[in-house]
């Protein structure tokens, strides 16, 4: 039987690999498109608001990575048991969000001129603020983000942190030890793990 | 007796009027506490991610404006009948505040030599590439953004509309007649109107 979802990205990591991560997790069957540098600008007129990831369910197309998660989050049981642990959750993982739309400006939308200052604000003011408060929100957590236990919110950590440290060309969780054991354990979910052994190599 | 949540924002519509307006449609009593540009440095530090706006509920701090939506929007039957319904509205409200996060990104975090072009990237290309896009997904859904029927989306395009206008100084629907006859629709649900006419004054 044909897979039911088709998950249509670059072939990186990036913002694809969070749902990736989800759908690795939850064993859940999908095609895994991935479209090259080249190939995209051809396709992004008929994309929905010209933009990637997005994956088709039911035959419709849907965009925005951090919804997309948080769908299939909802059937894996890691999006909360109530309404204000979800909310805690998503929270949660727009501020992981943030941190990383902060990083890919600085990457991708920025000119080349300008890269050295944006680089340095960055690595002394703005991703020590995002990253010392997940620490310590971790850390209050009992080694989780949200009431210590496992949620899709630690997923999209684990999932966005190669990505992030290619980028920043370090480990942006050098000195978090809460953060570095919290995307060890995810990692080490073995269906993560397996995923993770498997999937096509890419820089970022 | 004490309202159970307090709202902490900037005398402004800004990112607080999509949560003023979720919690005016469900008629939640709240305290509405706005801090004035001066007074907000000395508050910074001690904020969750050093951001606003943010909202106390059981005594917890939580931030993340469209979570926070989301999270009224559950309690209000505005966010999806099903969990595919619920990804739909969740992916318009993202999209929505994408298109608000680079327009917030050209007025408050550029420098001001940037600005003429930037304005001139927004107004003719980014602008229309969003708004054009939920033009279609309006008409084609009935006069709402999923399903024909209202959701937090809805609610949350109008909410921006007039802090968008006011940094962009026009106003941002001219040319897209069902987006501004949704906007209408939403801003004359009476408890909405009554939120709009007894609301502090403020330019965005």
């Amino acid at each position: 039987m044909a897979p039911k979802y088709k998950l249509t990205y670059f072939n990186t990591r990036g913002l694809g690999e969070p749902i990736r991560y989800m759908l690795a997790y939850g064993d859940i069957d999908y095609e895994d498109i991935r479209i090259s540098f080249e190939e995209w600008p051809k396709l992004k007129a008929d994309s929905p608001y010209g933009l990637m990831p997005f994956i088709e369910i039911n035959g419709k197309v849907i965009n925005q990575s951090t919804s997309i998660c948080r769908y299939f989050a909802k059937q894996l049981d890691l999006a909360g048991k109530d309404e204000f642990e979800a909310l805690q959750i998503d929270a949660t993982a727009d501020t992981i969000a943030d941190l990383r739309h902060t990083i890919g400006d600085y990457w991708w939308r920025s000119e080349e001129k300008d890269k050295p200052k944006k680089r340095e604000i960055l690595v002394n003011e703005t991703i020590p603020k995002y990253l010392s408060r997940f620490e310590k929100q971790v850390q209050d957590n009992n080694g989780y983000f949200v009431n210590g236990k496992l949620s899709y919110a630690d997923l999209y950590l684990a999932a966005n942190v190669e990505y992030l440290s290619a980028v920043m060309k370090s480990n942006i969780l050098d000195g978090y030890p809460n953060l570095k054991a919290l995307v060890e354990k995810v990692d080490n979910i073995p269906k993560i793990k397996a995923w993770i052994n498997k999937r096509p190599q890419s820089y970022y």
